[in-house]
Formats: structure tokens, C-alpha cells, sequence
């Protein structure tokens, strides 16, 4: 459930300027507010049972955009190569600490190489 | 007008999903292949006026995802803060190289903080 919003809300972030203005009022009370279809079905005074319809339909809609263009995937890529990245950076800087020196250019390379990645 | 064309190719590789199949074909062949208005019009048997309108109508839309999403101006941010960090790195191999040594914890940190933000 909590990884169902999760997703909605990473859709939501990238997507949501393609949505009705009516759909995106609605997702930013659901994700970015983080209240309940009762909660919103209360402060846009129409039924839960409306709210739900709207999230549902965002949120098929919200995917068929992922499907098509998968930026979301792609971005995800590149957080996971720049945590690849810090963290060969962070090892580096516990060399440097212990032995106050470094010289090791493949492992700078490695850094370079990720970083070439995520700019494909 | 080679800028316009860029411009154009580099919405079609981000946004050309969202295009019809027609607005595909032509984008396709216009911005992938290179040919001209008038080859594509040959190709696919219709008038060069038709090509013309299509790839200006494509481009309009394109451009409207983009005023919307702003993923290609996030994407050159992304190019611009990594070609900063790999330009950091070469510096810091260039030190490795005439010295035979490194310790500026403060230099990597810099590296660090531009691939953090690459990541916001």
C-alpha cells in the first residue's frame, strides 16, 4: 500500500502537469498533502467515492505516460550510478584520511565512468 | 536553423512517444535520418506541404510537453553539473600525475556536492 502511494507520488512528481487541473488538485491533496479520500472528499465537498474514481484514472494515466516516455526508470538509473559514484568518492576519502595520501587514478576513473553514464 | 533542428531532434528523443504514428514516421525521418521535407514527402507519397505542417505541428506539441515537464532543461542541468564533476576529477588526476600524490578532501567534496545535486 505505503509502496502503491510511493510509486503514485514519483508518477505524480514528473507527470502531474499533464493531468486536469481537477486531477492534479486532487493528487496533491493524496500525495503531496498526504490526506485521505475522506479528507478530500470533505475539503472539495464531493463524494469519497469521486475522489477514488479521480486517483484511479490519474494514476492509469499518470503510468501510460511512464510507459511511453520511462523517465522515471531513467532517473532512477542515474540515482543509482551517482550513489555509485559518491560512495567509490567516500572510500577514496577514507584512503586520504588514513594515509593522508591517494593515488589510485583507476579508482577515479570508475568515479568518471559513472558519471559518463549518467549522461547517456 | 541547424539550432531549430536541434531543438527539434532533442524533444522528438524525449517526448516523441507521445507523438501520433504519422508524427512519428515523419519526425523520424526528418530528425533521425536527416532527410529533407521534400525526400519525405517522395517517401511516403504525400504532398511536402503535409510533411511541413506535420513536423510544425509535432514541433508545437513537443514543445508543449516540454513548457509542461521541463525534463529536457532538468537533463541539461544534469550534463551541466556532471561535466563539472568529471572536469573536477580531471584536475585531481592531473595533481596525481605531476605529484604522485592527493589529499584535498576539500577538492573531492566539491566532485561530491555536484553529484549530489545532480541527484535532486
Amino acid at each position: 500500500m505505503i509502496e502503491k502511494k510511493l510509486r503514485l507520488s514519483s508518477l505524480f512528481n514528473f507527470y502531474g502537469n499533464l493531468l486536469t487541473d481537477k486531477q492534479k488538485e486532487i493528487l496533491e491533496q493524496y500525495c503531496d498533502f498526504d490526506l485521505s479520500l475522506g479528507e478530500i472528499a470533505e475539503n472539495l465537498k464531493i463524494s469519497r467515492q469521486a475522489v477514488y474514481d479521480t486517483v484511479k484514472r490519474a494514476e492509469k494515466v499518470l503510468e501510460s505516460y511512464e510507459d511511453k516516455l520511462g523517465l522515471i526508470a531513467k532517473f532512477d538509473l542515474t540515482i543509482e550510478k551517482a550513489s555509485l559514484a559518491i560512495k567509490e568518492i567516500d572510500l577514496i576519502e577514507a584512503k586520504i584520511n588514513s594515509s593522508s595520501e591517494f593515488n589510485d587514478l583507476d579508482q577515479l576513473e570508475k568515479v568518471k565512468q559513472l558519471i559518463n553514464e549518467i549522461m547517456e
